[in-house]
């Protein structure tokens, strides 16, 4: 059994790496952290969990934490884990970061962007940016996995072969993004409150998103060059998902009969193929069928799909995920996997429930 | 494995089957019946299920279907198993039937609230009324199980202990009943679109609801008398989930001291403990925590407490459950492992998903 | 010009007082109090009013405030106006108050529900309780109207002709009322997140919401008798809007063969129109069409019907309105036009909005 | 009195016109009209209006209509009006068409986005684009209004000032909308049910939307050119609003200092002043305050802002707007005040409800 740790338990990423957890053969949960709740029980704090954890809260103490279990998950707010993190804990535990702090390999853009001072630097360039898909191999043999956000799992896995197959020109890109308000998490603040979501679509964060350089730094390694993008979060009325809707100007080329083309419909659907045939959570949909949200609720897939314009010369691409599972969670248990020889979709067998 | 046949699979109860049997590991799906939707692959009804369910849909024949599968689900309109079912195809599979056409022993009184003539009441005797918790071995040797509706399971399991135990007035139970819109099915009609349903309360099918003769027959067999009950389902704006509150005078006796009391806490938490402390899928709440459905989405559980007005001398009650799970297809399943000997809760240990 | 000021503006009721008043022809809003926001930009705290309101908001200063206007709305926290109400100021200007300080005639009652002790009881006696429909003629004079609440006035509403006809036994009323989640106010609270209120549904304060004595005193008036009820509220995700379904034992009469039978429908609605025909805001809905919270929503509306259950001798009565208007600022205008002689329409002939 | 007729009067749109004509003081609705409906009650189709409206709904004879009233509204499927329009009806009453049938100066681009033949392109000259900010002096005089669509009216609203000043590169617009579920009609189709809806979005009529070419016609003469944009809707789980997110290349100018700079804030922000200052529905909103959905709902405004992204020298452009008031009934009465000598906003003066 791996023996796992999780601080920030009670945040909602926390929640559901709780579910999963408990649902993964070879798992036992062993520290449920939770500094706004210590000595209360889990289930009071999450009552769908009544009965079937009957664990209580425990504080913040990492040290202590590695030295009782094999991976600890970080559920944490940006800033936290680097201001704690020392070699000894990482020469004990494996460590899954759901939060920011070893995204970005350039220090400099973390501090511009999240505004605040990195503490510990110098485990940046070992950290595996866990992109399953994309960085499997580099996962395996790590210690830290830097967890991509919700947001950037969509983005990246919706454009990244075009990007690598040199379809589109990368720094055309424009992500329009639509997030439900779990990505909010489960502070109380009246712009989450119900009645300001509810029947209400906004857009927030523009032009200032701290995912955006994540998604430029991931995008830009499969471009091979430094890319600028776009991107614009949305606040949508519901708990779950994330949809993308991406924009970019494809790159002609010229054809058998020498003249200058867009790329056709079969080629562009080869690219995706040629990276996601064989990727279990990443679904490629029939022609036409553009991916929702509520088709992957509650599972671990990202459905992708586009369609070409040529009237404008730009294809639209379109991604969807559940943010706490291929977006937090279920990626998180996906690296964990990775990192002890588990079979990859173990614990991530979930069917989308719908309705 | 088990082979299983669904007829009916288009529907949301039958959606939520093939999520169910999809995860469990003994059982098979060789069959898709929709009428509606025959020849196209069943993905392309429900798009959760891309690359999980290759098959196509099948027309309804269950002759053939009752030689190639060792149980069949009928979740189909009312009416239909009973116009097609023959002791040939019973001797051959096992049948749970979603349907209400086997749940009422006495035809009269079905014909009376359904409208329509029931085809082969030459069945209903044998028929076991599937709530597992309650008839756990007469469902184990049954032929045909009746599997209860959504409304009356939850229904009957809040009160049945109380009824049972004769701690309150049978004849005094007031049903308030709260369904979220998957029960009204996948049918288009304008009062399920969106925006009728969608920032919207309202009772329906009041003092008419046909769920009502179901919960008093059941809860009649626990009084040990015939009873009356007022049921009032509303429609309320969410997916799945019902919720149901329930009054009920409660019945004074002699204490000690010769004084007459109403029961107290402890005697009515007594009481359901007596039924419910050993089953998996019935949570008795601590005191004062009123059921959410949140708590229960996506999985099989039904969440019960209760809370004594001695000013009134009424008890409330409350229960939830998911309608498409515990409230159908999830139950279909219980009953399936029972049939067939397999652990109660195999494929059934869904933690709820929240938020 | 009627100047009105308002304390607590920047609540949702308070927020609806601004709409309602906004669009009313003959009042002025001169103050729009709020601690909370003090100096800031009323528009920035509800940005629907942008180009609409011009005024920051003014801390609270009843005693300059009533120098300044001639009417007062408090939408404020229970025990607020009591603590802070005298004589003087009951002298220079009229008060609407939208908590529930003045609405219990006993304040042993109001301090015994609200755990607060009451710091004005001299005023208890003279203030009217402001549900227009009843009581219309005593709140023209007066000085001090206790505006009901959204629970209560919905639930009175809808029972009232009934237990003042002498229909029902009024002991046997059983009150199971839904509401939208702006009931629920714009404090910044867990329970009130989005993600935790959509696709959910619950009770809470069973048989403790505070909302019963003030229902039992005024259906004790109608009844002419002392009178309890169970009353239980439930969350539901909508942003506004009240049904309750109300429960009740018809009374049998001797027929004029002298057999005793329950009314008929043609009595009940009878008893219905005796007190409603002439009510603009009250509408007695045709046979069999159940209210729903939409088709009021947006306006001043309570929309009444009823079913009888000859099998259960019982009554189930029904009743929608949109709390925020007919509970709360929309009858406070409606006070506000009584006690200034304006027609009691004005401001309020608003068509419901749907979707 | 304005008298009025509306054919398609049970759609939401229709729906929404009632409404609105209901509050006007000198409009008169003369005929309800509704091919679905002949006979009914108005008020049992929307029962919101029980005791406002009294009529029944009448059948489509327009020739009738057009000699009884001075107005009629067409809310009405695509082509109809087209169908049955003549000289003779348009000689004797003006026509406010919210379908497209005479948006689309150019009708071999109507018949190839529509997919249907034109069956009187003969009143496409005449017919005035009736988006009144914009073409209020054409509108006045007009017989024949072609009343914009609702993503079109929020699509070029938002942008209309920087294409008219040359801030911006039109062609390199980009438009990713979102909309309410009220925009896709009162039709009972299955991908419209509320389960199919909530907890869901996703993108539809992705490259070809109709609405495409209305947006690029209307933008290009702004443009002075042909222009070619992307849009691309989406369907949002509430009942109304439409957010637009716009993205276009900023245009360098040389500076006082000769350098080549993208526009300012001051500058764009005094290109939307000078078009919209004066306007008394569209708000501009203030620096860094995105528009929302909700602070518009039930209004006629349209709230826009912009944000400026030197990183990648595109400018978003944001705009909301309520898709049946601006987008839809609200604009149709705006046209009908200007084609009466009626003040602008009578019977549009509503403010926003919220929450």
């Amino acid at each position: 059994m791996i023996r796992a740790g999780i601080i920030g338990a009670t945040g909602y990423a926390g929640g559901e790496l709780v579910r999963l957890l408990s649902g993964h053969k070879n798992v036992e949960i062993k520290w449920f952290g939770s500094k706004s709740y210590i000595d209360k029980k889990y289930a009071e704090v999450y009552r769908n969990m009544f009965e079937i954890v009957d664990d209580v809260c425990l504080d913040d103490n990492i040290g202590e934490l590695a030295k009782q279990v094999d991976v600890i998950f970080t559920a944490t707010p940006q800033g936290y884990l680097a201001s704690i993190l020392t070699e000894e804990i990482l020469s004990q535990v494996k460590i899954v970061d759901l939060s920011a702090d070893y995204r970005l390999k350039d220090v400099k853009v973390y501090e511009e962007w999240y505004k605040i001072e990195h503490k510990s630097p110098e485990f940046i360039k070992e950290a595996v940016y866990g992109l399953c898909e994309i960085n499997r191999d580099k996962v395996k043999g790590a210690r830290l996995i830097a967890n991509p956000g919700c947001y950037t799992t969509c983005s990246i896995l919706t454009a990244y072969p075009l990007v690598k197959e040199g379809l589109i020109d990368a720094d055309s890109i424009i992500i329009d993004a639509k997030s439900g308000t779990s990505g909010a998490g489960r502070g109380a603040k009246v712009p989450n409150l119900f009645c300001e979501v509810n029947e209400n679509i906004k857009a927030y964060g523009v032009t200032t998103h701290r995912h955006t350089p994540e998604i430029e730094e991931q995008l830009g390694y499969a471009a091979g060059k430094e890319i600028k993008v776009n991107f614009t979060p949305h606040l949508v009325p519901m708990n779950r998902g994330i949809l993308v809707t991406e924009y970019a100007s494809l790159i002609k080329r010229a054809g058998e009969d020498g003249v200058m083309k867009y790329p056709s419909y079969e080629q562009v659907k080869a690219a995706y193929d040629k990276y996601y045939a064989k990727e279990k959570f990443v679904r490629v949909l029939e022609k036409d069928v553009c991916p929702e949200t509520k088709w992957v609720e509650g599972s671990n897939y990202v459905d992708v799909n586009f369609k070409i314009d040529e009237r404008t010369g730009r294809i639209i691409m379109m991604g969807a995920l559940d943010n706490l599972v291929k977006g937090a969670a279920g990626q998180a248990v996906q690296n964990m996997n990775l990192l002890f020889g588990q079979k990859e979709s173990e614990g991530l067998e979930l069917v989308p429930m719908f309705p």
